[in-house]
Formats: C-alpha cells, sequence, structure tokens
C-alpha cells in the first residue's frame, strides 16, 4: 500500500516472513552479526532485531555516502537504521534481503576487539558471566523467544480451558510443606539486632512483625481461590536456599501451578497431559525457526521428541507396579530399588526411556515419603501423588489429589511433626465446605530446559541464581 | 448431543450462559450461597462455583431420599454435586435453572453460626482478616476474576505486537535507581553472624556471597534483553520495604514493564495510552458480569469511566505547561506549585478531571526530580519523562525515553551520586550498539483498584503485603 516515496518501519520478522510484498520501501533497525564485503563494491551486512531466530542481509553499496567512513567500518553488535526496497533473495537459505538506499549507524562498539560477544561460538560458562549481553547471541535469543513461547502457550491453555491467574505471596510466613530451606526476607539492622528479654531475635520489631521468608509454593494459598472459583493457577516465582550446586537446580526459579476442585488424581494427571502436549505444539508451530537452531546446534532430538511426545499417550503406572518393572528389570541401579523409597533419576529415565519409550505417569506413591497434604489411599499405605517423568529428563511434573478429610489431614500433619497452629487457616479448608481437588507443579526452567536440549538450567533463565551466584 | 441417560458436568457460567440446551442432564457443583426453603415443599439453593458472577439457582424437591436430613440443614459455604436437567428460569434475572433429581454434600460446614462468610456484607477490614476465605464473596470473587482478566489481556497484548515476557530477577544485588528501602534476603544465622576483621557483617559467607535484596524493578535488566530482542516486557513481583500505611501503598506488588527498541518518548506514550485502552475493552467485554456488581455496589461510575477512558484520545501537556495551567487555576492546592517540584496528587487530579476531562500524559519533567537513566532533553533541565494522569486516581503510569549517550548517563550518574562501579553492566548497553529505548512501569495493583473502584489496595492482590502484615 506504501507509495513509493514514503517508508514502511517493520521488524527483521516481517521484511523476513514475506508479509510485506517485495519491492517495499522498508525501514529495519538492528544490531549488526556480521559484516563481508564483495570486491564488487557492496558490503553484505547481516542485521538482527532479535524479533525471530534470522537476521536479515543489508546490501550496501559503495554509493553509499557514508560507505567508506562508516559502512566499512561495522563490526558486531553495531546498531543500524537501514532503508531501501526489499527484494527478493539470491542467496540461499534468505527469502528476502533489503538493497539499502541509507544506512544510520546508530551506536557503534566500543573497542570491538574487547567486546564480549564475537561472532563465533562462545561457550555457556563464558556466556554466564556477561549474562546482560547473552541475549545477543543465537542460543540465548532462541531460548528467550522459545520460553516466551511456552509461557504465553501456559496462559492461554488454562484462560481458555476457565482457570484463573492468582499471584499467591513471595513473602510468607509459612513454610509451605516444610519442602525446604528457605530464605528470609528482613529489614532487620543486623549490627543492632533486637533482642527479647530472652535473648532470642525479636521479630516483633522487623517489617511484618514476625519472621518472613521467600516462598516454596504457593500451592497452599492458592488453594483457597480454588476452593472458591473452582479452578485456578499460579505462575511466578519460588526459591529453595539450598546448597545445590548441580545443572538441575537454581536457587530463584518460576513454577505454575494449577489446582483444580472437585479433581481426583486421574483427572490431575489428565490436565498435566493435556498441558504439555499443548504448550509443546505452541512451541512447534510458532517457534520452527529456533528449534531447528536447537536441533541442529544443541540438541539433535530437540524437535523429534517434541513431535514424538504430542503424539504419545501417556501410560500410566502404579509406583508399586514401577517397583516390580524395575527389580525385574536385570539392570544393575546405583541406588536400591525397595518399595518405600523414593524414585531416583535413573530409576525414572529407565521406566520412561526404556521400559514405555513415552512419557510415564507414576501414580500412588508410599505415603512416608510424600507431603502431608496428599490424599491417603484406602489403603493406608500410599497417597494419591503422581510424577510425570519423560524420556530425555526423567520428572517434568510433580502433583496429587490432596487430602480433603480433616480428621485425615490432622493425623498426617501430627505423623509430620507439624505443628497445627500454623495451619489453622489451611485447615478451615476443610471444616467449611471441602470438596475433593488436585493440582501439581512444573517448575518453568526445566520445562524450557527440555524444550531446548539445554545442559544446564542456569541458561532456560535471564539472570540465574545459584549459591554464589546473584550477579547484575 | 447427550443422551437422556447421560450426565454433562458443566460449569455454572456455562449452564447459565445458554451454551447448553435446556432440557439437557447436567451435574454442577459448587458452594452453597442461600437457601429458601417454600411452602410447596421445595428448596431454592443458590449454588456458585466461581467461574462467573451469577450462582445458579438449584430446586430441590421435597421427594428427595435426603430432603430432611440434608437438604433442609444446607447453610451458606456448604459444598454440592447436583444433577437435574436444566430449565430455563421463571424468576426475574436467572436464565437457567437445575431441577435436582439428585444432590449430594460434598462438605459440611463446621459450626454455621462461626463461619466467617455469612450470607450478608462485610466490611473489607474483617475479610482482609479471613483472606483465606475471602474469594468466596462476591466482592473478592469479582476482583479475582477481573484481576485475572485484566493480567491475561496485558499478556496477550504484548504478545500480539511482538513482545517477549522476559522474567527479571527478583533477588537482586543492584537496587536499580535508589528507588526506595530495600528487603534483605539472606540465609544468614542471626544468631551468630559473620564478621569480617574490621567487624562489619561478612556477607561473603551469605548464600550468595553478598549482601542481595529483593528487587524494586526489573527495568534494568530488562533493558539487556531489550537491546537485543526489541520488544520485551516485565510482569513480575516488585518489592518496597517503605513503612507506608496508607491505602495505596503494598510492600509486595506487580508491576508491568515493557522497554521498547527504537522508540522515543512519544512512542511510550502511545503504547502506553494504546495498552490502557486494550485492557479496559477486554475487561469491559470479557467481564461484564463482574463490573456490573462494581457499578452497582462499589464505585457507580465503574463501567462509565472505563467506558469513557477507551473512546477519550489522552491529552498531551508539557510539565512547563502543566506548572503555568496549575499557577493559573485559582485554585488553593495544599502542595504549592512551583517550577522544579514534583506534581501532587492534587495536582495530577486537578488537571486530568477538571483541566481537560480525560487522561493526560504530562511529559518532560525537570531534570532534578527523575531518575538518573531518563534522557536529557536538549534544553538541559528536563528530561523525557512521561507520567499517564487518569481521572479518579491520579498517576498510573510512569515512563521515560531512557539515556543512551554513554558520555551524559556518566553525568547523570555523577550528578546522583551513584558509584559508576555499581553499573558497569548498565553502561556496557550504550558502549556496545546503544540505540534510542523507552518503556514505562505500570502497576498492576493500581490497576485494579482503578478497575474495581476499590478503596484500598490491599484488597486488589490476594494475600496483601504491608508493615505488620504478612499473614497467611
Amino acid at each position: 500500500m506504501a507509495a513509493a516515496d514514503t517508508v514502511e518501519t517493520i521488524d527483521v520478522k516481517h521484511a523476513l516472513s514475506g508479509a510485506v510484498a517485495a519491492g517495499t520501501r522498508v525501514l529495519v533497525r538492528g544490531w549488526v552479526r556480521t559484516r563481508r564485503d564483495s570486491k564488487a563494491g557492496l558490503s553484505f551486512v547481516n542485521l538482527s532485531d532479535g524479533s525471530c531466530f534470522d537476521a536479515i542481509q543489508v546490501v550496501a553499496p559503495n554509493t553509499l555516502p557514508n560507505y567508506e567512513n562508516e559502512i566499512l567500518h561495522l563490526t558486531s553488535g553495531c546498531a543500524l537504521a537501514a532503508e531501501g526496497e526489499l527484494v527478493a533473495s539470491q542467496g540461499k537459505g534468505q527469502s528476502f534481503e533489503l538493497q539499502a538506499s541509507r544506512v544510520e549507524v546508530l551506536g557503534w562498539v566500543d573497542d570491538p576487539e574487547t567486546y564480549p560477544i564475537q561472532p563465533k561460538p562462545h561457550s555457556p560458562e563464558f556466556l554466564r558471566e556477561v549474562a546482560h549481553l547473552r541475549p545477543r547471541t543465537n542460543l540465548f535469543g532462541a531460548v528467550t523467544r522459545v520460553r516466551h513461547t511456552l509461557a504465553n502457550a501456559v496462559h492461554r491453555f488454562f484462560h481458555e480451558r476457565g482457570y484463573f491467574w492468582v499471584n499467591t505471596p513471595i513473602i510468607t510466613t509459612s513454610d509451605a510443606e516444610g519442602a525446604g530451606q528457605m530464605f528470609r526476607v528482613s529489614t532487620l539492622d543486623l549490627m543492632n539486632l533486637p533482642r527479647t528479654d530472652k535473648g532470642a531475635i525479636d521479630f516483633s520489631r522487623d517489617f511484618f512483625g514476625k519472621e518472613t521468608f521467600l516462598t516454596v509454593s504457593g500451592q497452599l494459598n492458592v488453594e483457597a481461590y480454588c476452593l472458591a472459583l473452582s479452578k485456578v493457577y499460579t505462575f511466578g516465582p519460588t526459591f529453595r536456599a539450598e546448597n545445590s550446586h548441580t545443572t538441575r537446580h537454581l536457587a530463584e526459579f518460576w513454577m505454575i501451578e494449577p489446582e483444580i476442585a472437585f479433581a481426583d488424581l486421574a483427572e490431575d494427571a489428565r490436565v498435566a497431559e493435556e498441558l504439555l502436549k499443548y504448550v509443546f505444539k505452541a512451541v512447534l508451530a510458532e517457534r520452527a525457526d529456533d528449534m531447528a537452531f536447537f536441533a541442529d546446534r544443541v540438541e539433535k532430538t530437540a524437535v523429534s521428541r517434541l513431535e514424538a511426545f504430542v503424539e504419545a499417550p501417556f501410560e500410566r503406572i502404579e509406583y508399586t507396579d514401577a517397583v516390580e518393572i524395575l527389580k525385574k528389570s536385570g539392570r544393575k541401579f546405583e541406588y536400591a530399588v525397595e518399595w518405600g523409597a523414593d524414585l531416583q533419576t535413573e530409576h525414572e529415565r529407565f521406566l520412561t526411556e526404556e521400559h514405555v519409550g513415552r512419557p510415564v505417569v507414576v501414580t500412588n506413591y508410599p505415603e512416608k515419603i510424600k507431603a502431608f497434604y496428599m490424599r491417603l489411599n484406602d489403603d493406608g499405605r500410599t497417597v494419591a501423588a503422581m510424577d510425570v517423568l519423560a524420556p530425555g529428563i526423567g520428572e517434568i511434573v510433580g502433583g496429587s489429589q490432596r487430602e480433603e478429610r480433616l480428621d485425615v489431614l490432622d493425623r498426617r500433619m501430627a505423623q509430620f511433626g507439624l505443628d497445627p497452629a500454623h495451619y489453622q487457616w489451611y485447615r478451615d479448608f476443610r471444616r467449611y465446605g471441602t470438596v475433593p481437588h488436585a493440582g501439581f507443579g512444573l517448575g518453568f526452567e526445566r520445562l524450557v530446559v527440555y524444550v531446548c536440549g539445554l545442559g544446564n538450567i542456569r541458561d532456560a533463565i535471564p539472570y540465574p541464581r545459584a549459591p554464589g551466584s546473584a550477579e547484575f
């Protein structure tokens, strides 16, 4: 529609997609990836704006007034605005390119030789040290777009099904499930701590009037909303102050926790299966460019295993049967398999990868190894818990039906040594209109790791927090 | 499609919407709001499942086997499953009702007389004390659904326009802008604090190896992603450890912060206007039921002011002109109006409500009263900052074009007494391919307060955190 003398400002994504007709005069802006000069007096500048995986090739002729002084000095990372005609590209793998009639340098790179993001592969370890610049790489640009697409698909999935997003508190006085070490949140002056008569720290003089922590899970809080609005979910940051220096743990990570009224464990597992397939389909459909990159450069099954995942009906296996299968496997495991012990990653991966060959939901775990709020089964020795195990990663979802019977809940709390006084509000849900309900937790960064085929969870979140590490 | 002897389990929303044909046998589940018994041997039970504002009327005849023993004892808050035929309702304001052939009580209310959520109005103050039960009220059910709808519309708005959601860190070593008091995050043993040789607290022995805090803003962190992916936004929790006991402040609140590469202040304001109108249109279209309740019971202009908002082009006024307008208004303000001083709420409300009568974007504030990262204008005494002011609330959005020139940024940091060593990574964005960019912040709970017409921001978030208050 643009007249010959008007210029349309467009994203690289739109320039490359065919959405804008060849012959249109356009303006694109972005950052130089590479520059190559031909003997014929043309420079080919690959320009990325992050809107999609590919950069657009800007063809700059030596007739441009700033060709000698500027264009021939462009290096990786320089910022440009380039205007010209969009034309079908002759080069392979390129749909369109820009024949530039004007190139404006918006920002140079100070001391190009020391610029950390050179047009060559960098190790993930090095890039973590420059986490503020790593989104400029192919890898982290792709991770960011895929992470966004997964998150957006999560919200869409729940919204379309009538779930409400509930923002549970980050600062809390409760420890959710005694699940792990917590971070203290405080404004007390450490050089001058208030004390009680007995010499203890006087948290009544802290900001909230009591000792507070960062949440480890929004589940108990979101149950309140489930038991009024029926279908709800959390999607927010959670924390663990554990001294884990592994490739699978973060001190700060995002978690998705749906909570579903009137649902039993089978329904819970059905929703988890549907959710995972929905978000994987979304990323295959919407981020084919980035997924092709992951399959090419990071993990060769990145695409094929998601395609297999969305097609495969999940298997269901009871924990008790899983133990038998593992015992009869003839496999030597590092950790012994025994009824009553939790399954280790090696067991989980055997079940999903070798025994079944597709995702598996393991159900009904021994009550002693699961949290107090999980519903006791009629056998008296297992609870209605489930883990979803997937080939290539092991556990990806953990959930349960919740104990809705007050007397059973109280017995379980006593058994775990929990003080009922701390849980009066949670007990209220069982005193007032209790109903069967269930939910699960999905660690968002583990999902990103799985989809992208990453080797370290610290590369699945923009600014990873881990022991000794909270830069930027 | 259901055969006469099958039963479809449906939400109350679907039962009332006409999506399910009259005559269908359905099962609904939810919680009793009220029960009324007629002399004709029928009980009318209003059942809510939170899927929409309205409850469905379940008509239970005295021919049901548990009529005498159970149905006549139902009280507010009891949980039911009711099965029967969906029929067009004779009652006014009701589209459909359920002629029950079976009513199962899932959960009773323990000691109905002391159940905090009685079928009568409760004060918001009282309901804050039972925040775990307040979603069961009409008010908080509506707030929850509207909050969800606003949040979902925010994600949709950005996704449709090619923005990527970036999860910036919650735990941070930087203080963003020196904007306010921060909460310390630590795992140090307060009874046994490690000390340096000089007697200071030895944070090298804390979890992250240095002193860490809860973030006050994701802006500086998200700029890294803006300067690689062009269009990004944050939507996450932020924190202020200020001892504010007002109806407008929370210690923990959610913030939305888009950051837009190649944008100037005018473009920034345009995106803010488009975003606000988009989410208000969404809530008017998708939550007409809840909005009618707010207009009826909470704030009579709740609907009309949003309708006016989405129709009105925003006015633009320069700060310098705004000061002149206020001085010439003849109005006596509590705070004097003077060039160089920040506008107070009374000034903002005069401008938007009385002078213009619709939303106003005030631009180009004195540089001394705005943050160091805002772009210095050519006049040398103002910065490219903006506030969006709206009738009925005052400031709702604050933003700016960012200072992309390293030399100017360094001068501004020196002027504010900031240590450049703490901001080396932020300075890198200006050393390496700097471009004009802009962004703004929208406090999500203030948006909820505005839309719902609430009197206190503590009612706009599920579990409010404020000085002395971190219950549940």
